[in-house]
């Protein structure tokens, strides 16, 4: 299988144009966050801010709003978002996101459907993942399940699973025309027209709860700072773990906490810079 | 047209008197934030006090006050104020700042109009912009608008804009009486009394949702501590950028976030102090 | 009485299996913290996410869920914990822990009960912290008094614990088959199997408000990633004390708090894992 | 007029004994901060935790309660403050303090009169600095008047203060029998016995909002861990001041955080103690 490494990284990664305004890398919208999971919206929010996007809007509860304002004063809010949800101009945004916090209910149903009747790249996770038949759209749609939630969306066995990971994600990924990240010790990203690569960095100071909420972030800022958007989800998930190993290097991986990863991507990316 | 530079920062950054008190400084008011975009109140607010302020009042909803105390508990906050408003005297502030974080609703409007009818410095942005005729007054009268919102608040076409940035803030600073600040990659600030500046710090780090309710807070914190307001004014939009380029030596471009200038300004605002 | 030191310490920490993911180190679940006690259900939380657990459910009042989430997005919440108790499935979770910041009230009385029910570790502290016969498990239960708890839980007078305290709490550990952290300024482990240790790390920084509730979510925490549960206790007592050992290094034993014992702890626990 | 200077600092602060408990030290009780000026209590508590305190019990509205524990886990709420203020066991507690974020109403005077009535040191300042005469109690009384404050709480003129400020106070010590700490950019601490010392640290970082609310928590604090409590005051208003000092190191005076300087106390203090 194909590698994604630090040297395609380094290849890949844009430049912030040095005449952009926030308008020029887009509006995120991250569906996310619940009652009893609100940190989950935390965590993506945090992400997506420090990935290239230019503003985000959360759809979330209006209970979960103080948790996102207490870490990141820099998001607003749709108002009423779930009332509103058929009525909003989805097209406004350069990214939509689903899933992180969010039990598979009925809101939840409503809000993947909608966004995947959009024209623009969408992301599902967690709660937003579940067996459907994805309907023709040229915008991406990327699902980003670790082993488990992919048995769950898949008809594919525990046991062809096992065997070859790589043949298992590839058919479903062409066989839908969605981008499957099946994330692990090494995530594997597969993409609808065959493509396939490894990824190679990270460790096990990732095995703790949230790290997948912080991927999805990322995921989602990436694609508004990237022109290509293959790109952005390699680099989302490669960055994702480097900023672990940078975690490991003084630090004990029994230690982090998920939002930490956001605190070392600055630095972690810059280090990914070409100059 | 005049480059305002890292010399002319030096020579009029304001040294804090050894024998002030916070009387000294006064006190500002911003009124900031509402319910689905409360994070811009604590934007302007950390930029507010970070920038030389002796005390500040906070003009906001009463929902939105946990939101600033989380990240400020220095702040107070003027009971009632949108019931109260016709009743404050305003004169007690030194500066008054509206608009981060708020609609162009009635609210707003009814704010401006107070604000204007007092006799300190006042800083309108965000949702205090919009197409007005502006009375008489001595005190500074500072509009902070990016270039969309500068359209709509004059007469100017995009063509005209385009065509001859100096020129159009001028005509508008002259005939309004008005200071404006037009934000963008090299912020232009033009005086009533004909005089333009083009900013030279910066860069496209601050092309992400937030920045602009900083700077709004900046100005108002400078305001306080300078002798000269229309050094205040260029001061902030220096180091505003200052802040940013700092933030580029050593973190990618694509990860600031708004809060951080703020966390940022203590050192930077050193660098520039002559000693 | 033997001593657990430094050297113990290196050579009984586990290494977080590489291919581990979050469900290898188990989800605890913490009930803790009440409506004017609210902060200890915070200290724990955080001291557990950093000891190598998988992931948390804090079992808290929802007036509680606010203060952990700004602390610690990562958390998640059991819906309705206290009206569910009696239904919830306890031995889905790899530990335990119950006490900090509770009253020795009926809600916390009924928890300990259902807790104790169950196959899984159990760590008491604070008002979790009763007389009572511990029914036969093959499951450790911990309790963590100080020594005026420890007065209040059995039936040894003062005396007779300062004058050997050793003896004292062996007694206790092997008669009522728990094990017993007494608390102190040189903290005591008695196994239920009759093995005692003095821990030999910790300072008067600890002599402050919270750093039991610290300690209790480092047992959790490390209950969850060691294979040997004593060992776990006995680093986990170590540890916390190496953390205030560190913060003395360069700050007054005055001014420590107890939250920052889990701040230090990511670059403490990195110093003693062989490598 | 005597100095306090860093040499009598290294001389006076106590070392933490190493078989301390929390016990040792005591519980503070803290009456601070209201609905529109919440941040006081959260200053004051921020600064008696980081100085030499057991536990701290702050009496407060319960609104209040979401503030402090947002930034100090580590305190507890005394239930039903207001209401149950006459029948709290006040000599339970190691020190009071009272005013910070209070106006000077009748709670305030009410929570005052109480505190005054206990046997031990009581801290007023801010809304619970008014007129009064004190009555005979063993323990000290400290006020923390700036001079608006100190004119409106004495008979004395604007133009006797500015005149001789040390015989001023000294007069107000002596007469009424309480410490005056009249705080300016060389505060002045006049004992009752006649004693008067002017404070040798500090700078203007210190004249912003919330920097007095600081100093009242560090007074509260030290009072606690010093056996001799004018030492207490000395050593508490000299390093407030030493904080302000080291920011001004490396950061500009005009934008230090009241917050900030207890952030700053535990290495500013570290240097103080001899070893
Ligand atoms: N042992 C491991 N090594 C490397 N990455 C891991 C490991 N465990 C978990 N991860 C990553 O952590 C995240 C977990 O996501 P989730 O399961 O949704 O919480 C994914 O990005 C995984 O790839
Ligand atoms: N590419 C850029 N280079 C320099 N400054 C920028 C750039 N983009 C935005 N800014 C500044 O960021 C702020 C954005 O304000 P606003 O549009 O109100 O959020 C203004 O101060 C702009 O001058
Ligand atoms: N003087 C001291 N030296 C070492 N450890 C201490 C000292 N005082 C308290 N501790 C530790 O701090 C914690 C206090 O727990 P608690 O009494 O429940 O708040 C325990 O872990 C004690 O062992
Ligand atoms: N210019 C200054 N130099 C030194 N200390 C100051 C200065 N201005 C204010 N302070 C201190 O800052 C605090 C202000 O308290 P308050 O007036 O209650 O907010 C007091 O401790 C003052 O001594
Ligand atoms: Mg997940
Ligand atoms: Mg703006
Ligand atoms: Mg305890
Ligand atoms: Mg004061």
């Amino acid at each position: 299988m194909k590698k994604w490494n630090k040297d395609h990284v380094i290849n890949t990664l844009p430049a912030r144009k040095p005449d952009a305004h926030k308008g020029t890398y887009g509006t995120a919208l991250i569906a996310a966050g619940s009652r009893f999971m609100p940190g989950a919206a935390v965590l993506s929010a945090l992400a997506c801010m420090r990935s290239g996007v230019g503003k985000l809007e959360m759809g979330i509860e209006e209970s979960v709003i103080p948790y996102v304002i207490q870490h990141l004063p820099e998001t607003t809010f749709v108002p009423g978002f779930y009332e509103r949800l058929q009525n909003l101009q989805l097209n406004q945004y350069r990214v939509l996101a689903a899933g992180p916090g969010r039990e598979a209910d009925d809101e939840t149903e409503t809000t993947v459907k909608a966004f995947l009747k959009s024209d623009v790249p969408v992301i599902l996770d967690a709660g937003a993942l579940s067996q459907r038949t994805y309907i023709d759209r040229k915008a991406p749609v990327i699902l980003t399940p670790h082993p488990g939630e992919f048995l769950r969306i898949s008809d594919i066995s525990m046991e062809e699973l096992e065997e070859n990971q790589q043949q298992a994600v590839t058919k479903f990924a062409v066989e839908t025309g969605v981008t499957l990240v099946l994330k692990g010790q090494q995530t594997i990203t597969a993409f609808p027209d065959g493509d396939v690569y490894i990824n190679t960095s990270g460790n096990s100071a990732l095995s703790k709860g949230g790290t997948g909420d912080t991927l999805t972030g990322m995921i989602t800022g990436m694609l508004c700072c990237h022109d290509d958007w293959k790109h952005a989800v390699l680099n989302a998930v490669y960055l994702h773990g480097a900023c672990a190993d940078e975690w490991e290097k003084t630090r004990s991986a029994h230690t982090m906490l998920a939002h930490e990863l956001s605190d070392l991507l600055p630095e972690v990316w810059k280090k990914h810079e070409g100059n």
